[in-house]
């Protein structure tokens, strides 16, 4: 209990309020990506987005699950992804868009993931060990994440004529949606302060490095930054996120604690 | 008390049963139709379907009202509306199906109405006068629904080469979720033997005259009778279903008892 002294406080419910941003993200992406269960354009790719999508899940119970601990209200992490409503649900709205066609869906990914294989990079350091611990094992699975969806853009944007113009749609569609990801608040400030989470503005350079590369070896032209959507990460979603939650939610909805 | 034994028993399962199967129809097109509001082409259209959502919406309260009675478990129409699961649901699959295009919606509506016109006429002249009371109103409005998707089926079927294309694929598509329509079972024969419903089979060949009158005026080619879908009368439901009543039960599954 001494040790607890020597270190500064960490504001409680700017924790919880992290957590359940980034645990929100892998959530709704996860469940995304899950649409696609059984209807890839081949047995490869369908068998590795399912397992994209089972790490995201699997991520969301660690983050979801220390969200539940710090939020001090007895919530489970099934409880935080099932019984919450839209307005309280915090993942930016890039995750949340429609899936589209399958050049949609990496476009998707591969911008999340180059922001979250950066994030977690930095959460690896966090001043919290549990978050620390989280993000070295998410990290792993991230990595490959980033890996997988830059060369899969590269060989759609790069590839016929078809694959490329429907990139770029995908690419100018979405792009709106990555300023999200680089706002932070008040709450954010008050964990850098403390050193338990990097500075969101702080992966940007980074950010645009490994997307730009990606975007000329994709012969894609990367769009100019305009107007950037944001609210998801203070609770104001897209009709989208209401519509996906009524599914995912739908069992624990109509049956109260319902288990295996 | 007396009367009562002067008539033949009414078999209150089977009443239950047809009461559902009516409902469900009108609730679950009534839905779909609904998911047009604020989307459709012109002012007008998205008017006129919004009331044909409305009014199959009302005809839902007074048959599965009727129902919960008949039922005799205390459910108001609401609780058979918002409480029951997929396997429950009694509708053909035909008004299940994805509203696709403005012509699709208007195929399927136009299949639907001409049996619904023919039913609810048939309907009364129902032995059991609660029946005959609701199929009275009911009629009246369905009519309408007809005379309205008769004739834009047979503007866009007889319209540009591309409203054509559409309306033929519709109608091509949407054909094998027809002879559902009219396939009894024990539950019907144990009430069109006491004179509360018709012959499932005793409406075709008028609803064929309805329908093949107007294909020749749309110029659309009527397709062949081939292998016909069917189950929703018995609860096997296709996968749109599901997804439907994650989003039409939502709110009373996530807010039980929630009222205005």
């Amino acid at each position: 209990m001494a040790a607890a002294t020597l270190e500064p406080a960490v504001d409680q419910a700017a924790l919880f309020e992290f957590l359940v941003r980034i645990g929100d993200n892998t959530l709704v992406l996860g469940h995304r990506v899950s649409e696609w269960c059984g209807r890839g354009p081949a047995l490869e790719e369908d068998i590795a987005l399912a397992n994209t999508a089972l790490d995201l899940i699997g991520q969301t119970q660690l983050w979801l699950g220390l969200a539940g601990e710090v939020g001090g209200k007895g919530r489970s992490a099934d409880d935080l992804a099932y019984l919450r409503d839209g307005f309280e649900f915090r993942n930016i709205l890039l995750v949340e868009r429609p899936n589209g066609d399958f050049g949609k869906t990496l476009m998707r990914q591969f911008l999340f993931d180059a922001w979250h294989y950066l994030m977690l990079k930095a959460l690896k350091n966090s001043t919290d060990r549990r978050v620390a611990e989280i993000a070295e094992k998410a990290f792993k699975e991230v990595s490959y994440h980033l890996d997988r969806s830059r060369d899969l853009i590269i060989r759609l944007g790069d590839g016929t004529a078809e694959s490329h113009r429907r990139m770029q749609e995908a690419l100018d569609e979405l792009w709106a949606f990555t300023g999200e990801m680089f706002v932070g608040d008040a709450s954010d400030a008050a964990l850098v302060q403390v050193g338990v989470i990097p500075e969101p503005q702080s992966l940007k350079a980074d950010w645009d490095e490994i997307v730009s590369d990606a975007l000329v070896e994709a012969t894609l032209k990367r769009p100019t930054d305009g107007y950037m959507q944001k609210g998801g990460r203070r609770g104001v979603h897209t009709e989208h996120l209401g519509y996906m939650l009524a599914e995912l939610q739908f069992l624990q909805r109509a049956y109260p604690g319902a288990t295996w």
